[in-house]
């Protein structure tokens, strides 16, 4: 018997098991469907066992999905047949409206709790996977009906130690506050880049500097993750975007008419507003 | 008599002062008329002599125009009244056709030549400043019909002790290029601060992770020194603006009717577009 499966080994389920290796002597199954990413975690031994077989999830006391979000949504329903009784699930998903639906529609025989680790990076897979990734950073956990505060503080207690500071907040809230928060600068990035023209690169391409790399890093995000992520939060990516666009065309239009003042006002609310979010180290 | 006098010794003009101090014996003059930045460049001996009165100018046959844009072409034509015979002018302005419109009406007595360090943070002032700002960056330096390849000459051999790599380029395609590499992203960054709410920042500000830090950073960039940008490049900003709002435009749509292929492609596009801007460091 496991204390804990984890369903994907990339970069998020790949980094908890090597903080949970780090900061606990617990029993950890990998599960993974990919070969190379099984060799690695084997060869690196981040799990006590690697397997492909899902089944095994039943060997454990807490299930955590480590997937693309809308993998997670469909592995939920399969996981909750395989489990075993009174097993825990726990998934590290970016969207949580979804996942939380899907947790509500197991049997009732087992538990089971939404999380969300505040740590992305646009790197991924096994190989950008490590154990200082949740230090000091938030994981917000989602209840459920299937949850009691047992559950949550269980999952407090294998997380602490791996640093990550556990909070907790329903789905709802989480998903429209986490498409400002993420979700949209993930489009501002992405929609920068596509902005390039394709031709005159070699030109273009010598004049960037920090501050085009750090605005467009985001961009650089597996796409099949960040997909999922904006399909199953849609409404709120879509309002966020709108808003967006509008300061945008308000930005717009005080630079095409040259209205210094009403540039000023927005320029410098900005800049207040961005120290006061994040005061310039001393 | 001194080798270059700098006007304005704040992130640029502080660090151009630091890194000629570092690489070269030249005998360099400040001119600043913001008292606390004088006390705090003689304190710190950043140049040989600092002083309030821009008509010392005339000791210099390097004179560095280190202020905001629109403060640089002002402050050229007087320059241009006080000058020695012969002296070259140089500025470090980010935008460069109002620039080098305004060197153009110099006295055929004048050398003058545009230039921009593509190095900028967004902290400013001596506080910021720092001698290897230049390292490694690249220096675009415009010509004018006032400078002869042996300005440019000139300058190169100054600047690339500090690290600089000197590189020509006409003020039109410069301004147009940057637009895209610089101004945008900064447009974009202050546009996704001013879309947080006020409401309810306790809750929002504590779902902040590194991507919305990297993404706003340059919303925190000095408000004059982006202003002067925006306004003395307004043309191609109002241009590269209309593109990104269609690229974001585009994104939105796929979102809201959730249209999987559309979405992928373009995420697809955007993240192997950033990946080969930047391949990943190994």
């Amino acid at each position: 018997m496991f204390d804990i499966a984890i369903v994907g080994l990339g970069l998020m389920g790949g980094s908890l098991a090597l903080a949970l290796k780090e900061s606990s002597t617990l029993r950890v199954l990998g599960i993974e469907n990919d070969a190379p990413t099984r060799i690695l975690a084997q060869e690196q031994e981040i799990t006590s066992e690697v397997t492909e077989d899902l089944t095994r999830v039943k060997e454990a006391g807490l299930i955590i999905l480590a997937t693309p979000v809308r993998t997670i949504v469909e592995l939920v329903p399969r996981v909750g047949e395989l489990a075993g009784d009174g097993a825990l699930i726990l998934d590290v998903g970016s969207t949580k409206r979804a996942v939380v639906q899907a947790m509500e529609q197991l049997p009732t025989r087992l538990r089971a709790v939404g999380g969300h680790p505040l740590c992305g990076k646009e790197t991924h897979g096994i190989e950008s996977a490590e154990a200082q990734l949740f230090r000091d950073k938030i994981f917000v956990v989602t209840p459920t009906s299937r949850t009691t505060s047992a559950d949550i503080e269980r999952v407090r207690a294998i997380l602490t130690p791996t640093g990550a500071r556990v909070i907790a907040m329903d789905a709802e809230h989480h998903d429209y506050w986490l498409g400002l928060t993420s979700h949209l600068p993930y489009a501002v990035a992405a929609a920068l880049v596509l902005t390039t023209p394709e031709q005159n690169e070699a030109t273009w391409s010598r004049l960037l500097a920090s501050g085009f790399r750090d605005t467009s890093r985001l961009a650089a995000s597996n796409d099949v993750m960040m997909r999922d992520i904006l399909l199953t939060n849609h409404d709120n990516v879509a309002e966020w975007l709108k808003k967006y666009a509008n300061r945008i065309s308000e930005l717009a239009d005080a630079v095409e008419h040259r209205d210094m003042a009403a540039l000023s006002e927005q320029l410098i609310r900005a800049a207040e507003k961005r120290r006061r979010l994040y005061p310039p180290e001393l």
